[in-house]
């Protein structure tokens, strides 16, 4: 009988073995702690390197701690954070960022397959009564790159963004849960898909491309990274064995190992979307441009993936989300397709 | 030449190699994310069982994270936190106590070695001005077992402060950084050294014990978990990929692991503290009953120890603290006490 | 030459000459701070017989102050209010709801003239994520009545609206910065207007209706009381010179004194509708059911209320508010339709 | 029969009459509301000249708003602000500064009769940790003149302590609830008492001194008023109807009405210490340098001022807080000296 297939979410899967092995192999010996460690240290010099700039990296237990971290640096209590109406941040949070930075105010902004629309953006700001005392003050806008329906911005989108964000003096924050996801899509360097775009500071996700209990927030304006010592310690996110998160961070950079895997799972992922779609059992509703796949489904195709115990994540209304992972067998990917083919076939034949 | 020896902290220490060997043995396959795999369930009934009780375990990233989203769950904003002067939620947190109750009071409360007196507590408790709306009303009693200065609360000091904590409707909170240290050195089971004491909420360290990346909140009074799971949330702490952190609070208490590192790191401990009295150099500036300890010494034993590349942590006025660890050889104490010794030797010859 | 008239705001006017009186006269002999005094105890009671019920009430500077701090005793941190997209709370409070309740979420809900849809109220609720750590807990609903378009809830809108929240288990607040001009335009008593509609607490608005520097909570249900103490005296609300405050109270409700001044500027409001209105060259975009009228104005209209120094809120697209105040003579209407319609006389014939 | 007479304190007092008139004559016409007012704007010309600075000035309800928000201004949230251990701040605001500060410390420095003291300053600031991430970081220190036992820091103490906090690059709050009495009491100049000294922002105190329901936050760092017109409003503290407040404010120092008040509460409580005193039944326990008289009662003369209906507020210990307003008649006064001085008469006699 088949094994249960997952394409619920990324973080449903296991860790890189790259990782774990790095992992083990740093344990033993003596090291200070709370980052006054060779590993910590080594973090910056390497992730400084690979973003072409001189960065400060804080790695923290999860990609709501580096958003809300990272948001309440960026913002005062009084200030409004513009993201997508359909942002983590926004949606799934349970108030991180209304919490960490004391009460600021996310505004929803609207915009196709989760890109903000720069348009809309445009509006909302014109709407923003900067200066007025009665609003809270535009500070941030926040981008997801990859996006939360999987399509990746644009360096042409991003740009734009971002201009429209310094010409009201705001800072960009960058949700890169699915970063490495979105630089394999766009084909471009680190440097290249963030702080040249305009982004000061970006979540970097490394749980959902083969992570294991950690991310990190990397820095690339200064004055923000000053308060984030002491905003991390205070958040208790400040491990104190912080060597073993370093090493994690390294593993997961070196020889591209974060590129390699995200690039594999953004492809089983366009195979998924070919092989579904092919059928015509399923319509894509947002362009698969990382490892996520936005499906809506017909009844029988629905019910031929639950009778092969492949898992998906519903999204209401027979939409659902199939989200591809790098540990993923090329085998699951041609079942998943081959469940729905065949369902389909005979659905069409019963008609 | 020999090689440095590290006493700063229980933090400077490697992993206990069965929890990494449990952690890498977990990398396969795929699980519900958020706590809603197997393994988590699973840390659910085995802390039951060892708490002789229906706990709610939950794993979260530091001990500090633990203090503070326990100390949040007890706490109104406008509540006072009785605790001790020297209690690292005091001290060494920056605040994270204030941050996660919205601005709770800490009131520091006197008592030798580390232990809340009861005298104090009643007396802080009388002037505390119950109902008045003028002043932070008395909420919660927070004890640190082991102490930071190494010393373990009795059972009958626990049950009297526990009696004036109830006396005064408050909730009791355990910062147990080093519990599995204090029910070694107490010789008594994990339900004697916490809920049978009136503990409500415990903060259970496994980090400073051979933990990696996670420590844990273990929950008592029912009341007190159904608002854990938003604020956790909320906070950032709650990892999607939890098998993870499950599987280290499994590890960690298998076989007992957890007090067997715990009563080596104690004997290793009661070894170096009576070495080193024995010269007459060093001075116990309070009881050694967990595994830290705090001596004064000469000028000439720092010396020694610092040309033996033996690490201390510095506490002012010639005050040391050493901390043993399991993962620390005989060897290890042995020089330690060598150093001074010897030194000692040479230093009463030339008066 | 002309005198200004001032339509902008309820704010822009005096105080109530019996207010005013009612306050000078209180001031002789000593009295005990901080709501000890007997004019604070009196309030409590002249406010139970108003409401029919065994009220608590707490008197704050502002109608912010008086709705962040209701809000935050309805909602958890990690709670969701929801509330009409255009309420004061959501847009013109600088965050002061999200900074009262630690980080609560206010979810804006669509309908028609500042009323909350009840359908959409519901389709928002079903979306809610009710018990996903992932997601704001659905804690309060706010209406604000009057609306901030001029409406008014009838009662049937407001039990149906109740009805969801009951079924939801939510709590009720009611910004009733413009309470009196509802009551007066329902013609029903305060207990009909609030409690026996289902609210649980009260944002009970004078300043706005011949008040001075004083607005006040009304809480029905007395757990909610419970820790308003302890919130308004950490706010820095609680003035110690308490009966100042509790005589304006009183002497807002002093012999209908509040219902008689939101009367008289219910009908100046009515009657400057129907004479702007008349004219043609003013449409009324809202029903005027309180003391605001909301109308697009040709530009000629907009250009001869400015001629005539008439003063108006602009809202922007040609839409102006222009709010009545019971200290405004019959003449001020009078004057600003007339400036209206001979202009718009003038406009026409030069067609 | 004897009509009451109570000295518990400033706040049980009414309102100077010039204020309550002032008031009374403001009532007519329009104006902007939030402070856009003539009257507003003349508060900062009018305090900018009393100040010899250019000042902000901002009307807050109360004293505790006054200094939590100052507070926050001048404080980041992982920041520690040094007070003295029995500053209202520390002891009777249920934790308002740490509600507004978003989570600050309160760390608590002794010294004689309220004053902090410069050597125990300097200690605390040793131990402080500045830059390291485990401690709240030293941000300001608040002073509070005239002291909470009625003394007044000297020039030279408060440039003492001025000195030490700009050492440590911290910033100076002032809470002034009764810097009218300190001003009259040191006979100097505003800015003498205040900036001069290194001060940088003020808690204003109004209310304590003949005021009705307003104080006031004077800013001289023009870095510190920016943030602050946001948080007034985030708040809840920004009047619509901002001209009643500035009203007050203005009829408070004119033609010097509040030092006016603030020397006679001063000689009263001058001469009610030297009576009381004289007789021997009292003894002073601080020094009467404003309008608060701090004594220890022998029972005899604590029974006679409670026979006589003269009312005081105890501290504990015998000791009484007896608090002269300048709405207090010579008469009260000598009243109340006879009444001890008459018992302590009789109880001799007894002997």
């Amino acid at each position: 009988m088949d094994a249960e297939i997952d394409f619920r979410s990324d973080n449903v899967g296991p860790v890189a073995p790259e990782i774990m092995e790095a992992l083990a192999a740093t344990n033993s010996g003596a090291a200070s702690a709370y980052g006054g460690d060779a590993l910590t240290a080594e973090v910056k010099l390497r992730y400084s390197e690979l973003f072409e700039a001189d960065v400060e990296v804080f790695a923290v237990p999860t990609g709501t701690a580096a958003n809300a971290i990272s948001l309440s640096a960026c913002t005062p209590p009084w200030g409004a954070i513009y993201c997508h109406v359909d942002a983590h941040a926004n949606t799934s949070e349970c108030g991180a960022t209304e919490f960490f930075s004391h009460g600021a105010k996310l505004v929803p902004v609207t915009g196709e397959h989760g890109r903000i629309d720069a348009a809309a953006l445009e509006e909302a700001l014109r709407d923003s009564g900067r200066g007025q005392a009665h609003r809270s003050q535009p500070a941030t806008v926040t981008l997801t790159q990859a996006t939360e329906w999987g399509a990746v911005y644009s360096h042409a989108q991003l740009d734009e963004l971002a201009e429209i964000a310094r010409a009201h003096s705001m800072s960009i924050h960058m949700d890169g849960a699915r970063f490495a996801g979105a630089l394999a899509s766009a084909n471009c360097t680190p440097a290249q898909g963030s702080w040249r775009r305009g982004v000061d500071i970006l979540s970097f996700g490394v749980t959902k491309n083969g992570g294991l209990l950690c991310d990190a927030v990397v820095v690339f304006r200064p004055d923000l990274a000053e308060t984030l010592k002491y905003r991390l310690r205070r958040t208790g996110y400040g491990w104190s064995k912080m060597r073993f998160a370093a090493v994690q961070l390294l593993a997961y950079v070196q020889g591209d190992l974060w590129l390699h895997l995200a690039r594999r799972a953004n492809l089983l992922a366009e195979r998924l979307a070919r092989g579904l779609t092919t059928t015509g059992a399923a319509r894509l509703i947002a362009p698969v441009e990382a490892n996520e796949v936005f499906v809506r489904l017909s009844d029988a195709a629905a019910a031929a993936l639950n009778r092969a115990k492949i898992r998906v994540h519903p999204r209401g209304d027979n939409i659902v989300r199939m989200v591809c992972r790098s540990d993923m067998a090329d085998a699951d990917i041609t079942r998943c397709i081959a469940a729905v083919t065949e369902n389909h076939g005979i659905e069409k034949r019963a008609n």
